[in-house]
């Protein structure tokens, strides 16, 4: 059995902790014995608990995957998108991937999103899925939700029984409310995402639709593949699938108003509630304290990017108000370390950098400003225009345009970085070839 | 005729924008044409307008001088104290500041508050004041303001009558609702700590109650002085005292509920409302973007110091919740610009310090930190153990622990500065003689 995590989802439901490059599953708000964890290292755990062997693949975008390496032990494997597509891309292209891995054909495959909130035991489901799968009893395998109530946000598959394991019958799209009661009485089951099928398969369908299963020829023309989601290219035509029943506890916490019932606590950072708070929390990742007296049913969240105050209901309807924002993301987490925008005006830009040790950036140059680094702690070397240099603590290097640089942590490094110039941009990067 | 205002009042009542340093009358929050004006300026303002060649002498502390001499006219006198006393020692001080002027003793001094919340008619009471001291029709005329409800915030001044002048037959301390509503039945007027007597009027109380009027000997031992209210001392025995009647509009706008009422915006600063929002007020400082949605009757303060969400009414009882907050301060206005820590950590502060044209800091050192300065913006001079060297955009100065230094703003100027060291502190600080 090999699992394939889907890692997309980078977007603005959660801002100010989520944007175009920092997606909700990389933000830490579990609480997990003494610190705070992300989804992904939920999930991570939780499947480790389930399946301590587990062989597993997180197909994420380019962009993602330095970050998610930092995440994820080294055995798993990462499948890249150059760019964002739909989830049927994706999956080809993982797919297509794995069979340049050596992986049989015959190899069950389970395919799940990177960010549901499950208790353990809804992965469990996959070696019930993967068995149906090796019996061969259908050529694609659903995990079907229970639904709690009739909820208008998603999909509802409707089994032919109620049966733990049923045909299905057919899909249905988001439905009102009322449609979505019939639904359920039905039967119906809410569609988490979640399949199995052989290796084979998927490259069969790989061929049918994209015209190759080659994971080269995926990967040069992925900008031209269709934006379709596995659903509406696969699952919807497929006559041979079936559902597994989940009894158990599902929850899509992609908005603050869901995110917030999962918490354990009600509130993340440096927080002060009067005692007439109720039904509130807060989320800070900034130093300055947050005072919150007498608010009901509320959402605060706080981070370099900016702060929102919703009432939790409201909340959900973040997204139109989040993309009137048009700054520039002060806060980026990097393969490195952090990012983190502490001043910004028209001529400089001032930024705390925390290397993690071992860490280095790549080497390059900038054209159109100069930068001053003050190292705030610990030790590195720098390497200028090929001469390497040991800093520490105290130490002030002055980078002029034009010249090459880089850092390397040998331990936890934080430099004050102070960009100077009349046109500051992050496109303004040169990079060159590293020289140790 | 003298107008002493009383500018008093550092505290945390309005945290995250007022707190021990920084007082709640410089707070820029009330829209005056495009810009946005303080308390401060709005009195000032409105003061002018109806005596347009007022003497005014504003009493104040001596942490506020510096920053209130920048925002007042340089005929404008301040009297200092200091250190913090109870309103009847900063009244003596600064009678017997006004005496050293040579002000008349049988000048009448109008006594008022810095920030009362009122129209400009409420000034033009000044003149009804002070001929009655004139014609010495009382030794202590009050300004009574016509009660808008039972208030139990305030002292009441209960009148013989409800003329416009009347004898005052006695005080009576913060009621209950019901008593409030007795007051008000026999005409009962707030106390808004507004009154005039002459000049010896004062001096003698000072003799009485402190064993001198002079100047030098009141400032020596000043922090000797009892801790009483001027009411307390010396209204509150008074025999031949009158009050003249105020019916137009007052407001006590020192908490965040009475303050956003008389806001005429619903936001200063980078806000997002969406369209659910109603009855709430955001002030925000920093440069992030703040989002409010579906949130009632609330008021949230964003600043370099702290975030507030409050639900209005609960904002009144800030206080101890504000006490439970021990974090440095992280904003400060200086007499040379503005001071704004943008990050701290264990050995390392970094700082936003704004300069304006022609101001400078003193001539001064450390003992235990290097700085290292990044110039951003704008061209001046520093002074570095005697020399003298220009600067401008992209000049880097390192200060080594123990180098004397200043600066002087040519233009306005912007510094980018990090202090290095085991242990950083504001109180580690030389003060040297200015050279040039």
């Amino acid at each position: 059995m090999q699992i394939v995590l889907l890692s997309g989802g980078s977007g603005k439901r959660l801002f100010p902790l989520s944007n175009e490059i920092r997606a909700k599953q990389f933000i830490k708000i579990f609480e997990h014995g003494t610190k705070h964890e992300s989804m992904l290292q939920r999930v991570f755990r939780q499947i480790k608990n389930n399946f301590p062997n587990a062989a597993i693949t997180v197909s994420t975008s380019k962009a993602q995957e330095k970050i998610l390496r930092k995440y994820v032990d080294s055995e798993v494997a990462i499948s890249a998108e150059p760019c964002r597509r739909n989830t049927f891309p994706a999956i080809a292209l993982t797919a297509a991937f794995l069979k340049t891995k050596n992986i049989s054909a015959d190899e069950p495959i389970i395919i799940c999103p990177i960010d549901p909130y499950v208790e353990e035991d809804f992965f469990a489901q996959f070696e019930t899925m993967a068995s149906l799968i090796k019996k061969s009893a259908a050529n694609l395998i659903l995990l079907g939700i229970k639904p709690t109530y009739a909820s208008e946000k998603y999909g509802y598959i409707i089994p032919a029984s109620k049966d733990n394991v049923s045909q299905v019958l057919e899909f249905k799209e988001k439905p009102d409310a009322e449609s979505a009661r019939k639904y359920i009485h039905r039967g119906g089951l809410w569609n988490g995402g979640v399949f199995a099928c052989k290796l084979s398969y998927l490259l069969k369908k790989s061929r049918e639709l994209l015209q190759t299963d080659n994971y080269a020829d995926l990967l040069n023309n992925y900008s031209e593949l269709p934006d379709i989601s596995f659903d509406y290219a696969v699952s919807e035509h497929e006559k041979n699938i079936k559902v597994v029943r989940y009894n158990g506890e599902w929850k899509d916490v992609g908005t603050w108003n869901t995110l917030t019932e999962v918490m354990q606590e009600h509130s993340v950072g440096k927080v002060y509630f009067d005692s007439t708070c109720e039904n509130s929390h807060v989320i800070n990742e900034t130093d300055l304290p947050v005072v919150a007296m007498g608010i009901k049913d509320i959402v605060v969240a706080a981070s370099a990017d900016g702060i929102l105050i919703a009432d939790k209901t409201q909340s959900s309807y973040i997204k139109p108000i989040a993309e009137k924002i048009h700054e520039p993301i002060r806060f980026a987490e990097k393969s490195w370390g952090t990012y983190t925008v502490i001043d910004s005006d028209n001529h400089s830009l001032t930024i705390k950098v925390i290397l993690t040790a071992g860490a280095r950036m790549r080497y390059h140059s900038h054209e159109r400003r100069n930068e001053v680094w003050t190292i705030t702690q610990g030790k590195g070397r720098v390497i200028l225009d090929g001469e390497v240099k040991n800093v520490s603590a105290g130490n002030v290097i002055e980078i002029p345009a034009g010249m090459k640089h880089t850092v390397i942590a040998d331990t936890d490094l934080k430099i004050i970085e102070v960009q100077l110039g009349e046109d500051i941009s992050v496109e303004d990067k040169v990079l060159w070839e590293d020289l140790i």
